[in-house]
């Protein structure tokens, strides 16, 4: 049986929630949080008659705070990422291939770092959640937080392109109005990863971005690795 | 065979357009396109090898223009509306339950007047396109363009309730980052129109909402009344 699926935006940071649940158990994970929205999407598991088991960083985010620690205090469920992320926090750090479950729902953990050098995408039949891996014809920057065009374009394309075509990949971000798109079309047509561009090309290109930082990442990388935690200001 | 769908949105006027192809015969239709996206959704139809049939407006929108004459032009296709909308240009005036083929995909067209007089929603198996009638725990406004909150409260229990309850509801917009709810959420959680409130209290909360218009109402209305043809100024 599929699994029940949501997927939800967040204005701000343009930051898409996933909600996946298992039908018949009603077991939930979450995937990405965002603080600012976690009492909406604990309404949405709640109306929705879900149970939340696992909350799911893609990584460690440096342009919103994630809405872990909210949903973690709410509901009890486990905080999972990275191991290679090392925040101390988590209650589950994530190895490459390591299964989680909802009901008979199997949700396979990838390593996909570059973007970050921790980032994970998560694989269910039929979809994959890719964080700021892989965008909607377009990638994540490589420019912060021992991000790597080298490593990106390896993640991508030894273990994002590989999945069966019709997968639809559901991103972290998306700034043009896309929600989703498919493993084939992004290797047609992705501009920088896509047919006909090399590893050499990418690092060249990723290299002469000259992007500013993220707003909010001098607050956001430390409440990050705290999980979402919001120290109170004295 | 399910329908390809894709689900876009134009952030200005926070405005959902929907995609449905037939993977066979390849023939697509466009929901509620908007004039400022319309070259990032044609260029997704190319992309995926779709070749536009229909381009389908649930109503004449008061909050952006309608990118149904430009994608006319560029493709060829057939733009339809509403009969009851009174548009002279669109090639189809659609009737209450008239029928519309991508290959063997069957759109049907629901009329759900309320927002408007003329308003539609469409309907493939599985999902239902409800433009400005039912949104995601909310519903359109029924204070211009002959709108009426005793029609609105009527199309949504006649013919959209009705509908399986796993149904997919996609609605014309969403300003609270949610993409999609079903039938069963919306008539169990709707807080104006679904359990427990009848008739009386809708007509009586919309008319107390007392909402300022549109901003851009003014230019809308007569450039969709064109199927979105901007008179070029003199």
């Amino acid at each position: 049986m599929a699994a029940l699926f949501f997927q939800l935006f967040e204005k701000e940071s343009s930051t898409y929630t996933y909600i996946l649940g298992d039908p018949l158990t009603r077991e939930a994970a979450i995937i990405d949080p965002v603080l600012q929205t976690s009492e909406r999407d604990l309404q949405w598991l709640n109306e929705n008659g879900l149970k939340l088991k696992y909350i799911l960083d893609t990584h460690v985010h440096a342009d919103h705070i994630t809405g872990a620690a909210a949903l973690r205090k709410s509901t009890g469920a486990q905080t999972a990422i990275s191991a290679a992320a090392q925040v101390d926090c988590a209650d589950i750090n994530l190895a490459h291939r390591q299964e989680l479950f909802l009901g008979k729902i199997k949700i396979l953990c990838l390593s996909t770092p570059g973007h970050t050098d921790s980032c994970m995408s998560f694989y269910v039949p039929g979809k994959v959640f890719t964080g700021d891996t892989l965008l909607i014809r377009g990638t994540g920057r490589t420019d912060f937080q021992q991000g790597s065009s080298e490593k990106l374009f390896e993640s991508i394309h030894s273990h994002l392109f590989p999945l069966p075509d019709e997968t639809r990949v559901y991103p972290g971000h998306d700034y043009k109005g896309f929600t989703s798109s498919t493993i084939a079309l992004e290797k047609q047509f992705n501009p920088r990863v896509g047919m006909g561009k090399n590893k050499n090309d990418f690092i060249k290109l990723m290299s002469d971005l000259k992007l500013a930082h993220p707003r909010q990442i001098n607050t956001a990388l430390p409440a990050n690795m705290a999980c979402g935690q919001v120290q109170e200001l004295s």
